[in-house]
């Protein structure tokens, strides 16, 4: 949950003059996005969702967030499309910070979804793989592996004190990790935090996906890591084999993964568990004292990297409990 | 703000169920209102707001505030009407905690009125204590000098740490007060929290109160002295005697002050800073570590209080300078 920054209605009235939108009638803050500040904004043309970018984004990346978003609403893919202004312009100044305002989209996250919401959620993961192609812009992983490095030399000697012995996990993996990514695997622009909190619902139909401050380009199938790891797993933090062979057949609907980077899963899980493992422990180590968010605990994270670790092949994503 | 419980899809599904307005479109926590969960709930049928109560209000209080909304809403005040389930009961439960839906109710509060804007919101008040007269159930006000007291007893010896002197301002108003509350005034139901941010305004017009969470039965002119204390200081804690007097003028315009309320004015404003005094200093030194919620600085309401004290009669709020 995230309200950073106040905004004033007379600063709201100057800007929404811009657009074409019309005036306020409603404009509240919304838990939701843990970078940024997020309002719900209601004018006579309808619901948008109004977002001031807070420091933790950097600047130079939204034209590539606005340019992707834009282009996957042209495409037909269900997600928030920028708003532009009168003179073109889709960022703007708020609150003395980068703002912009996206249409909003209807749906609801699914806390605990069944296997068929899974195969659902893998077709959509895929068609926004497939509708992200031509997009004319890129950015850099900036979470990839060399953005672990910085993160683990912080948090490295404080870890033991969240969970014994993760020290220890954190810096095997890391090693492990490096020497044999797999970089060579299918590219593209991936959202980089398909949680299921991000990908929308409705009357149990894929409704669309929001939050793409993540997005970047790297492994395509590395975004399904990411997933596998936010899907598949049951409260007490156990994998879940028939949602992951759900959501890798609904992936495989749309498109379907080569050889390699089936062979890959068991590696692209553990390092994306290292990834969430990692920027967890750092916010969890780092709280600043007026913080307004709870830092997830990176405990679930933990837990998800020994099980991917454990796993000789690939076989158990798609449900083989041989 | 405050989101302090997650609720499940399959619950909200449920719980909507027993409801008349269709299924759940989407659904966001919003940042507003401190004591309680919000969320913003959009079905076929509209926008509503879904409040779960949290334990800082008791149970026991909620028939009244609901048998309050809907009253006013009945008697044509803007404010959120309850919305009754098919059995129709307005109050259910929902994550374990009792929870109602409100219709969405437009407008922006306004962070920096002008004499206009308290113009208006003075009558808004006055037209509130008209259309109450005639609710059926009662409330006393868990928050009048009885209940002052235990938050002076838990608060003084730590005053000082935040204000130098503040111990002894909050004993001697209280001492004071006690002594000299004009209990005999003319009583009603009041908001309780007639705050700028529980005022909607919407293209310069008056457009409806929300958060009736502190609304009880007391003094109506007590009510007019919380308003004082919130919309007729600036940003530097200064009084400023052409808000007030709008105020005043606004709430006169509908219902005539007795003479013994406006003699009663000095003393009442600062009954009203003490109150949110002592319950902002409670707040500040008992913030529990998994907070989600910075609180207010108390010393907003020491400076108000402090010049409250200094007034002589009440010709200053109405824009006397001499």
């Amino acid at each position: 949950m995230a309200v950073y920054t106040d905004v004033r209605d007379a600063e709201l009235r100057a800007f929404l003059k811009l657009y074409d939108i019309g005036e306020a009638r409603s404009f509240k803050g919304i838990a939701e996005g843990v970078e940024n500040s997020n309002f719900l904004l209601r004018t006579q043309k309808g619901s948008f969702i109004l977002t001031l970018y807070e420091k933790r984004v950097a600047a130079a990346d939204l034209p590539f967030f606005i340019a992707l978003m834009e282009h996957l609403a042209e495409a037909g893919f269900a997600c928030p499309r920028p708003v532009r202004r009168r003179d073109g312009e889709a960022l703007g100044t708020l609150a003395a910070r980068p703002a912009a305002i996206v249409t909003f989209l209807d749906g609801i996250g699914l806390q605990w979804p069944a296997a068929e919401e899974c195969r659902k959620a893998g077709a959509g993961l895929a068609t926004l793989h497939e509708k992200a192609r031509g997009l004319n812009v890129s950015r850099k992983n900036a979470l990839d592996m060399d953005g672990w490095k910085p993160l683990l030399q912080k948090t490295a000697s404080q870890a033991d004190s969240v969970e014994p012995g993760l020290r220890q996990l954190i810096e095997s993996e890391y090693q492990t990790l490096s020497n044999t990514w797999p970089n060579a695997l299918p590219k593209g622009v991936i959202h980089g935090d398909f949680f299921k909190d991000n990908v929308f619902f409705l009357n149990g139909t894929f409704s669309g996906v929001i939050d793409f401050y993540f997005a970047c380009n790297d492994l395509l199938a590395y975004d399904i890591a990411i997933a596998l790891n936010a899907w598949c797993f049951d409260k007490h933090f156990r994998f879940v084999p028939e949602l992951s062979a759900a959501f890798l057949q609904g992936y495989g609907s749309v498109r379907a993964l080569v050889e390699e980077e089936i062979a890959a899963l068991p590696l692209l899980c553990r390092g994306a568990a290292l990834r969430f493992l990692l920027t967890r422990l750092n916010d969890w180590l780092d709280v600043p004292e007026d913080a307004l968010v709870t830092p997830h605990d990176p405990r679930d994270f933990s837990a998800r990297l020994r099980f991917h670790a454990l796993q000789n092949g690939p076989g158990i994503y798609f449900g083989d409990d041989a």
